[in-house]
């Protein structure tokens, strides 16, 4: 099955993603056989000539593109022929295995979950980041395609970051935390107290509430919030990472230091989720990776080899067979059709 | 009006608090009659003989101590002489006018809302923080102290902290803005989305939707959001702070070079917010400053600074005047009794 590429989605797109994609084969990643490119005839094409790498790649024709200003569910209906509709209607079609896109995120879930729905059983989608903590990767979910959270939600986000980790990451048990304003029981909003119970009562690796300070000191593998709290923290640990960045450019700046920056450039590498590649959407039917919008070829490259693993890992028949055999139980905890 | 001191509240309690009180005495922050310590006769007492700036303070004898692990209302049925109950009782009776506590929060927020109560026309008191931005100070708010936020909570925190930043932080016109997960009106949750409506019928310069990746960036002085997600940020600044510090450590370590270590204990004091003094608990009827449970005597200095700015500048008068004014119009804005 191949990987759809949405060509047109992002800051730095066309030429970045595609260029990318080429890291990425190069890279022995994936293969030229395993990609097929969605975007503008006239704008990509071009970039595909003369490369040997890319020149037998196909190229599937999408006359609109959905701007970052646009919006989300307008554009499902206004740009019918946009990258993003086209490439999740080749794997709507199984044309393709899996969907990748640095385009408008709100568009991209938007789009993948009205047209492939959802997985057996499964509630609500989460987007899953994956950065890298001082002890390996964690996985955070939802962090934003669900700002309407019920406990069941954040229950069966567990359960699919949980096969997420262990297939794509490579992490034997993730040990997985509810993000909270407290590490007692008890603590946080009646959404973390009834998700607490949910976990408690699961067979997943869970250990309890995790506060914001502990996210990057690598405690837990799987983190669990929702989207709207998921999205903010996201942005912070991205703006903090910009603000010391900024602080210590203007020290450097004011009394060079080679060494200084060099030693900089590693944390903000290090700080850099894209080191992991996209972030899927954990849920609907199909493989949707979602990549930031700044997205150069070396985190389109990442990304080509994360929805690689998560195709050959078959992440999405695994998720699905969790949740079944949880729901088994699930209709007991309360909460069933939530 | 004194400044009642928690000497027993805080990691460090007793000694650092008291030096901090010294330090902040012969930094001519506030004069030995503006204070008046509170704490356990036996453990603080010796703190202050021979001292010649603290040994005329008077100490409040307090027999208990509220760990970090009590309940915090259990604590203020079941230790009714600890030096957080003592110390708010001596602001209930105005024999102090301000209540400085490095202790457990969740405590010193219940017994000062509980003893102290509101003030006039306030729905829910709020706790602000301020971080250093990239070009001045910052305040968040709320961070914990209420996890059940109604659009009118929110609206009233950004009117509380408008006038903390006018009076306090000596900032003109506030920028107000509403943490969120996108810029555009229309995002968010139902809870944003309405205050968004509150604040944009409101006097405040108001300037719309902040996201997460902006919080330390400066482009604006207050920004709001109910207690969990401030709560999860605040500590996610600290978290991404120690990851970057920790990362940044052990490459000095295998490289060593005083130069970088040097520059980031700058940045690290740069996004420390003890550097502006404690978190004053904003809409309680009194004065109440809370401090970080690891504060050290630099940061209790600061917070008695910004204690005695409070009561100079006549802070909660002006909120009062200013929840006067915003609740006769507020009436006619829906939720009046949320």
């Amino acid at each position: 099955m191949r990987i759809a590429v949405d060509a047109m989605g992002g800051d730095q797109a066309p030429t970045e993603i595609v260029l990318g994609v080429a890291s990425a084969i190069e890279a022995g990643y994936v293969r030229p056989d395993d990609v097929i490119l969605v975007g503008a005839k006239d704008k990509v094409a071009p970039l595909l000539e003369g490369n040997p790498v890319l020149r037998d790649i196909p190229l599937e024709h999408a006359s609109q593109v959905v701007e970052m200003c646009d919006s989300p569910t307008g554009s499902l209906r206004t740009k019918p022929d946009s990258s993003i509709q086209v490439a999740v209607r080749l794997v709507q079609k199984e044309q393709a295995g899996a969907f990748v896109s640095a385009g408008n995120t709100g568009a991209v879930v938007a789009c993948a979950a009205s047209m492939l729905g959802r997985l057996p059983g499964v509630r609500r989608p989460g987007i899953a980041v994956t950065f890298p903590s001082l002890k390996g990767p964690v996985t955070i979910l939802d962090v934003g395609a669900n700002v309407h959270c019920k406990p069941h939600h954040l229950y069966q986000y567990g359960v699919m970051a949980d096969i997420f980790s262990r297939d794509v990451l490579g992490i034997e048990s993730p040990r997985v935390a509810l993000l909270n304003i407290g590490a007692e029981e008890g603590k946080g909003n009646p959404l973390v107290r009834e998700t607490r119970e949910l976990f408690e009562q699961s067979d997943l690796n869970f250990v309890g509430n995790i506060e914001g300070n502990h996210l990057l000191s690598g405690e837990c593998q799987v983190v669990v919030c929702e989207g709207f709290v998921g999205n903010v923290v996201l942005k912070v640990v991205e703006g903090v990472g910009a603000f010391v960045q900024q602080t210590l450019t203007n020290q450097v700046l004011s009394q060079p230091n080679p060494e200084l920056a060099q030693s900089f450039r590693k944390i903000t590498s290090k700080m850099d989720y894209a080191e992991y590649g996209g972030a899927p959407l954990l849920g609907v039917n199909g493989m949707v990776m979602i990549m930031h919008g700044r997205s150069d070829r070396r985190a389109t490259a990442n990304a080509m080899r994360a929805s690689k693993q998560f195709l050959d890992a078959q992440v999405n028949q695994h998720i699905q067979r969790a949740i079944h055999a949880n729901e088994t139980d699930a209709a007991q905890l309360g909460d069933p059709h939530g």
